[in-house]
């Protein structure tokens, strides 16, 4: 067994390097679908191809008798960053990186797949797979599957997300909201373009566009209850083309966190106010295009208790904690509104791998992905 | 010599509609000047192209015995703008428009030349013809034509700027300082990507760059003597991939306007300070490269009022003034810095045209090419 | 009973308007003192007054016996705010005002004592009553307190907060940290004062201050984990004398509420670079006085379990909630890291009177009062 | 003579320190006006007193026969700035100090009438001396004077302003607009106050204040001209009272500095505009008073010819010059729109004295005394 244990976790690794090596973007994790469908055919799976998108969902009865379908979901998409790893498994395609660990999830769920494939003897009840695409860009692959039936029958689901801010192979998670809100918008600020001399006779959209991202940060710090986590950012700001002309227009996009209802729709509405008079401000017009994404990822009781047991068994107390809630969002949140279970983390960090996610030297310990296997079993198989 | 005078007329406008039609861009002149060096050739002038990168200088004696050699200039190159007219001779190159009547200044000058060639027995003395590339983006090509001598054996020289903010066929100018020094920076301000999530985890380029640009407007409004025009524009601020990643870096273009060497260097001072401290306060890092572009244009007192007295006879006191001076930019003060001059504006706006220069709207009336090749004649004839 | 119940409601509810009308601010509440030492003694309780400053300590034994001595505490120290209710019993005190609930607290306290006087035959045990000074303002008087014995002997101590913005006569508490640090700073900006018309010859202390305040928002917004609940407020700002002459410096006063050790001191490091850097920007000097305050109010578990027991029985379970942190700061923090106690809120709003604490129209339903005292009452007696 | 003339000037310096000792604010000369009334009496003058206010009209005719009525004025206001100098003619009225020169401009004004007093004999026509209260708060004295008759039977004015900024003993004007409209405001904003830890619950106007003088910035640097000077100065901003208060309200008082009607009218229109938009944005109310104050000052072309030949005369070409606009006010606009004359500038500084107009170390170097009163003389009697 040590012997077959020691296979799978180096199968595991070769293949998160591989994933790594050739990421895929959101909704078009085409090589990626097919490479999790072979391998899981390969281990006698039940395999479902297409599935909301590029996704893959494999059944497999165990041997023991029936019993509840347990599901568990690993993401496969990758981001449109630059890889600036210099490791020999570093992205092989430009501008596009596993920079949040979906290869890790992906991977260590077809090696939780080839060990029960291997012990389905041993266990009963159903087991089915998810691996879901275009987790990261809004309306996301989970209400795709949702629709498509990937949760059709199934009693729990669990997920896992590796985590670099926490030390490798430990666990966290807590009943409740553990994931944020996650909304999105884009803005477009139209002033009046002209010369880079002649400001009086122009709508400077540059500037323009900076006293909004000045003035929303009092939105953070001054209008919304200190208690309730919220986070508003602006990823991207495009505006003009040359040094010496005044930019006619500005496009801004940014993601708003929240952990309740109100407060989401509230920060929509102080976002749209202070926009509104940021432009109203210095004469210019705007449009704002805001997409409410996921709700917050809210963990089941039983579920939630069911992995800590589990997660202190194979790990010891020490190595397990509750949790605060993470800004970060999840459309896991999708099956929890359906099914009970629960997300959890698992550390994937270290002295050398410590880069946040989403961020172009990212990386994971790939210890993780052994506790990530043991875990998935374990919640598979122990009932 | 009124059918003449209206064939001219027609040429000219002929020859703007086409450049306008095919603009290039500083330093890429390339089909402009051999279509200028054509015409010239067929009109009879003495020829040379690649004068300065793509100039050309052409000569002609007169034939009313030797005198003074006088020089007329006309720049030719067009902006990175996307011309939004919907006129029939609007730009066919995406993204490159002549928005600030350099085709104006090219087909006027031809013009001139015709109407010189023409009448070459009538005038005494020489006259050479500058098409200058490159005036739009430092070094420019005033520089390198005067490195390559266009300016040798020159007496004194003219410019016409048209000018779509004075009413069509007007004339302004005046003795002394009469454009700005024009000066231009790029600055990048270095952060730390991350999760939109964790804006405690990541360095935030957008925030920071915008609260530069917000920080730089009090060196105008605070740190400037108010007496002496001054202007910072940034005309292109870029930052960031995507909404939900904070961006690690931001890219910044700017100009800086100013009619002294005293606040040259100031400014120049002041935006280093700001920028430096505004990366300090949020733990960034940054670049800066900060150029001096061309110095002020300023007119000698001799060569002005023989424009204004020449144009006063031509279109009457009403239609001629003294101005003050612009915040525009323009190398011609390099050859003013060598030979006795005037630079001049020709009002080329009306009701309907009325955009802003390096507007993508911007046009011009064309009855200001009539006036400005009267003028060219007269200042290169009336002596 | 019900007579006596009535009488004490009366009386409680007397001495809330008496001292309402009669405010004194922090380190200045001798009359407060005086009046309340003068009703404790006239109940027949130990009183030892002048405790830590204006502090007043009651002893009283009650006649079952011996048993465990618990301390109940007021805090009596109004604000330096006006009052604008138009109530019979608005402060009679220019710019002094009962604006958080002290008076309340105060005489709810007192409430409990005289039926604790009245029941002393009945009752096991010690009871001390702790009437505190300058709560409002560090040092504050729990710590002066605390140094002239106030908890020698104590075994628990319990505290009630009364609240406008929770519902008249509901209780909200929780184990663990329940009210913030509360650390305070003032800032001075030195500029250089000059004549309104020449900026460039004076650095304006006002435009420096108001840029640091603008950047402080970013600290908040940008800089600390969103997820522990923290605030940076800016009380005073205060800066020149005229319209036309600029402003030489800029004082300020503000606070920062934080939920653990790491966020204070993180917190006010940034504080300080943000001031620097905003400073060394426009060339101004500062001074900065940062004094840590009151730290978290931490509950602990056993007599937080036991506040609502006690509440949940008198009052209901629909009454009673386990509640989230507030970001006010409390002194009784310091009671609480010497003794095992409870600090509660005692809700005191309706559809009238809803003005937040430390506003000028600030006021409590007076119902919330009985509330107080017969929670003060179980606590000391049930055992 | 030259004994007279050391006599007289010791008389001056003597007067200037007196009055520098007593200043007195805008509209409360009272002291000043009777001592300046006194020295007149006693010099021969006619004087009548209260004219517009706390002024001093003064005539005299020459010995020599009749002709112009020439006026010569002087200002007599101090300002509400505490004086640091440590000179023994400090000012020894807290928190009042003569910051601007008006105590150097009524001496001289006094020691030009005791040299005219003493030579009537010598010179033609009359002269009329006008000292005036409030020029440094609207709507000033010069308007009062005016209604009151003070320019009754004037051909000609003149008026002098000492300047530290300028070498001390060198003169400075020009004709045409030589200093700003001066516009006054005071703005409150009106948010809601709070506890500082509950900034959700409040509308903060501390930094919506903050904003707002950081937003108007834009203003001068965006939205005006650059070729006109204008200045935007917030010379007071108060707002709160404690730290852990937020406020409810922030007064703000500031001027606006222009040269033309047009811009005037726009700035103020901006100004307005930008207070909205920042009120909105975090839902506060405001009130705005702003009032028209002074006009440009605009000398005349030959009395400004006159002032630069006498000024040459006595003191040499290179001592004299014709100089830029200044950006302060001033309401001797107000006699140059009824009667022609000049307002010039007498240098008063040297390496010492060096602090600029209306700041705490303000002085002047008394020699400027002297060559003031030779200037006044000259040109009250050199026709």
């Amino acid at each position: 067994m040590n012997g077959t244990r020691k296979e799978t976790m180096d199968k595991v690794i070769a293949w998160r390097r591989h994933l790594h090596r050739h990421p895929e973007v959101s909704y078009e994790e085409k090589e990626t679908a097919a490479f999790v469908a072979g391998e899981l055919r390969r281990m006698g799976w039940s395999v479902r191809t297409g599935v909301g998108g590029h996704g893959v969902v494999a059944d497999m009865d165990g041997g023991r008798g029936p019993g509840k379908r347990i599901a568990l979901r690993a993401d496969m998409d990758a981001l449109p960053i630059q890889d600036q790893k210099r490791t020999e498994y570093a992205s092989t395609v430009p501008g596009v990186m596993h920079a949040c660990g979906h290869d890790g999830h992906t991977s260590a769920l077809l090696g939780a797949a080839e060990r029960l494939a291997e012990t389905s003897d041993s266990w009963t009840g159903s087991v089915r797979l998810l691996f879901q695409p275009a987790e990261e860009i809004p309306p996301g692959g989970a209400q795709a599957m949702i629709r498509d039936g990937a949760l059709d029958g199934v009693d729990e689901i669990y997920g896992i997300h590796l985590w670099s801010q926490f030390p490798a192979c430990t666990v966290h998670t807590a009943a409740g909201p553990i994931m944020a809100a996650s909304d999105e918008f884009s803005a477009r600020i139209v002033g009046k373009g002209g010369h880079g001399g002649l400001p009086h006779q122009a709508v400077d959209a540059v500037t323009i566009g900076a006293h909004f991202v000045v003035n929303a940060q009092s939105i953070v710090s001054r209008n919304s209850d200190p208690i309730l986590p919220h986070v508003i950012s602006i990823g991207s700001f495009h505006a003009g083309t040359t040094f010496n002309v005044i930019a006619s227009d500005c496009r801004m996009e940014g993601t708003v966190r929240t952990m309740t209802p109100q407060t989401r729709v509230y920060l929509k509405e102080r976002l749209e106010q202070v926009l509104d008079a940021t432009c109203r401000m210095y004469g210019a017009e705007y449009e704002l295009d805001y997409k409410f994404g996921y709700p917050p990822v809210v963990n089941h009781a039983e579920p939630t208790e069911r992995v800590l047991s589990l997660a202190r068994e194979r790990l010891g107390e020490d190595r397990v904690s509750v949790c605060q809630p993470m800004m970060a969002g999840e459309d896991f949140s999708f099956y929890l509104e359906k099914v009970p279970g629960c997300f959890l983390f698992v550390g994937a960090g270290n002295d050398q791998v410590k880069a946040p996610h989403h961020h172009p030297l990212f990386d994971i310990d790939e210890r993780a992905l052994e506790t990530s296997v043991d875990l998935l079993y374990d919640l598979a198989t122990r009932r």
